[in-house]
């Protein structure tokens, strides 16, 4: 293979700054085009995704790249979720029954940054800021671009375009209008939106409240959370519906009714956050959507990854964590295929579409999980029966969320059709007696596992597999 | 309410001409722009959809226009399906252990040119055609249209438009490029595509195979269907992949590889058509795709109705049917809330997107089913036990065909919950020996029941709903 491949990456966010330090440690010669000005000289961030949730299968594309030890500097774990119901009190939900596995708060713009100076570290690497894509010439391996600043356009060409320049890609778009092959694609809202708030750290720098969790006022139809940042203030998110319910973002339109809607359902987050009415009309209200795809690439000429192929909602704090592992599955593909882009392309899509779809999904799951099913009973006693289980038995147990976020060596939809069958399992045995928390936790493990066969077995017969 | 309210139509295919006449019934004053020239006048058919299935949902709304006994004249009683074996062998499958539940082969274009008929003895109603929609403003509740012969454009504006342009719908599209509010969108395709063909009849106008059935050669990964026209002819469909497998449409490419095809496979429907590879390389090959989007409404202005608001493959027979209840629901809610078109559509919407979105579901069910389930032997087994369940119990028990077909007074969203429960009970029980086929049909049943009361009972808690 010819090692001087010219590689063309469409935006410079955490998937394309990453995939840009991967492909030039193979050697190809990559230019990457971000239509923003570098954010390690100016201050991007304005109310919209300033930290996320960093994990396991995240960090397996950080292993690959070889900074682990710097990313793990600008993680604050969360081990379990913060609960705060509505009279202000809290119960403390851990992730796992094992103790290493937590999932970690990290900057979004500190990582992007990293990444993008490790990316530059590579000669054959190089990054343009304050270009924006207009659009891609997928048949001819060709995208327009503008300068921001001069207004000029230009026209690029590379071996191979690949896009990462997320939810709203050109690529995507020039994919959707150019009506070439049969694509299909979908983008789904939810009625609700989020809006970003903040809790400001004390006057000595200490954190306002518990630090290494993810704080959750559940309140079944909307939901607020918090999550650490390293400066001792907490990001916090506000969904809501747009239209429905008594408070909704289209009716909360004065400082009174802000106040309100907070005294009364976040009693004490509103205590944390004097600044909240300043920052409610500051910040803007963003909607959540999934952007699903097919076919990713155009022949072997264009790609598309990350959330340009699988937007997703931020509910399982998976987001990230799936875009870095789609750079992870296609390098094992380039290891298996190079030299045949078209193999690569359609090769890598086979094998992982089924997981960003699953993840997808399993992202819808728990926005309902967050926002009401932690406050159910049965679903409580799901959980801590699940914790039982795996810290009596770690190497025989993982719930779904376990599967989900700390199994990172199956894929997103094995973790789905498992993770779902173990619920339904569970649920219905606590439902109908037929587990009984007193017995021996073997028993109950026996039990689950047993049920949990049965579940996947009839859906496998009803299916005609 | 002002009876002569505009009322604008754009498209009068099936759903549109209903929708015209009942307006037109309901003392609006309806115009209807139709981009194609009148049908009655011109043959516009091209090897596409020359007829369809017509069945009692789609009658529902025959019966509310009054028009029942003209169309009833243009209905082909198919009362079950006739599978074709690789060697040519037939088995007459029934749809319905109820004698009288069949559904209807029926010429699109001769239904068609019936409700323009109908629509226009209304003499508030006023149809034109060959005036192609190429933009909707639906904050104005205007639209542009393009006249064919002179290509002058025009826009007309009206109190209300109802958008009824089928899969490829310029009112959607200007929803979707317009991003003046959230628009949820898909757009999928199956990997395969279909081509019309033809059955000719007999010198002496006879049919050359057996009239009152829909002909299967369904063959796992590819299928062959065959629906008779009131001239002794059949209309036949090829639903084959475009890419995969050693046949494939981008592969047939010379008469000797469509001949072998269709003698390897299709060995006796070969012999009626001698006219095969003529019709092959004359005819289209067209695509397969779902549609589903929301809002449907664009505040109290503008409406999205039939094909343009959800298209679905052809798998169930339920497109023009689907279409045609919209019709019928649209009606219920009108009579309720007439005067306050946001109402009327936002109401509507609510309470139909549901079924809509079932039935696309179902229709891909339905293509697994008749390319390859209807050959395996535990699903043969369990349409057998179900034909005898409902000629035996025909006011306590309807398959998952019946209840979606024939019982027209439930909605598509529940008949899919419960027959794919009473499916997935029956298949369960067969392959691990729980229903005796030897016993009384009457403890059958009650097996049925149950265990399908216990599957929709779990499914609900595990949705802790």
């Amino acid at each position: 293979m010819n090692k001087q491949q010219n590689i063309l990456i469409i935006g410079a966010g955490l998937c394309g700054s990453l995939l840009a330090l991967r492909m030039g440690q193979r050697g190809y010669k990559v230019s990457v085009y971000e239509k923003r000005p570098d954010l390690r000289q100016v201050n991007l961030d304005s109310g919209r995704s300033i930290n996320l949730a960093f994990s396991d299968r995240g960090n397996k594309a950080i292993k690959l790249v070889g900074i682990e030890d710097k990313v793990k500097a600008l993680c604050i774990p969360m081990n379990g979720r913060m609960l705060h119901d509505i009279e202000g009190n809290t119960v403390f939900a851990p992730y796992s029954g094992r103790e290493h596995e937590h999932i970690n708060s990290i900057s979004r713009g500190a990582l992007n940054a990293l990444l993008l100076d490790e990316a530059e570290k590579h000669q054959n690497v190089s990054i343009y800021f304050n270009k924006k894509c207009k659009s891609v010439n997928f048949e001819k391996t060709t995208a327009l671009f503008q300068d921001y600043e001069t207004k000029n356009e230009f026209i690029e060409d590379a071996d191979v375009i690949i896009a990462t320049d997320g939810a709203g890609s050109i690529m995507r778009q020039s994919y959707y209008l150019g009506k070439k092959f049969l694509f299909s694609f979908s983008q789904d809202y939810l009625t609700h939106g989020y809006k970003e708030l903040s809790i400001f750290p004390t006057e000595n720098g200490d954190y306002k409240t518990y630090k290494n969790a993810l704080h959750i006022w559940g309140r079944d139809s909307f939901m607020l959370i918090a999550l650490p940042n390293l400066d001792g203030s907490f990001t916090v998110t506000l969904f809501l519906s747009y239209d429905d319910g008594a408070y909704n973002f289209n009716n909360l339109t004065t400082k009174e009714r802000v106040i309100e809607f907070f005294r009364k359902y976040f009693k004490d987050a509103l205590e944390l956050m004097p600044n909240v009415v300043d920052d409610f009309f500051k910040n803007p209200t963003s909607p959540l959507g999934t952007v699903k795809c097919s076919p990713w690439h155009y022949k072997g000429n264009t790609l598309l990854m990350g959330d340009a192929a699988h937007a997703i909602v931020p509910f399982y704090g998976q987001g990230m964590n799936a875009s870095f592992e789609d750079v992870v599955e296609f390098d094992k593909v380039l290891d298996t295929y190079k030299g045949d882009w078209e193999t690569v392309f359609k090769t890598y899509e086979a094998s992982r579409k089924k997981d960003t779809d699953a993840i997808a999904d399993l992202a819808i799951d728990n926005f309902h999980e967050m926002k009401g099913h932690v406050n159910n009973a049965i679903f409580r006693e799901k959980r801590n029966l699940e914790m039982a289980l795996e810290k009596q038995f770690p190497n025989d147990y993982s719930s779904k969320y376990s599967l989900v976020t700390f199994n990172e060596a199956i894929g997103y939809q094995e973790a789905m059709l498992r993770g779902r069958a173990q619920d339904k399992a569970i649920l219905n045995m606590l439902n109908d007696g037929t587990l009984n928390l007193k017995d021996d936790l073997k028993i109950i493990l026996e039990k689950v596992k047993k049920e949990t066969e049965a579940i996947l077995e009839d859906d496998r017969i009803a299916g005609l597999k």
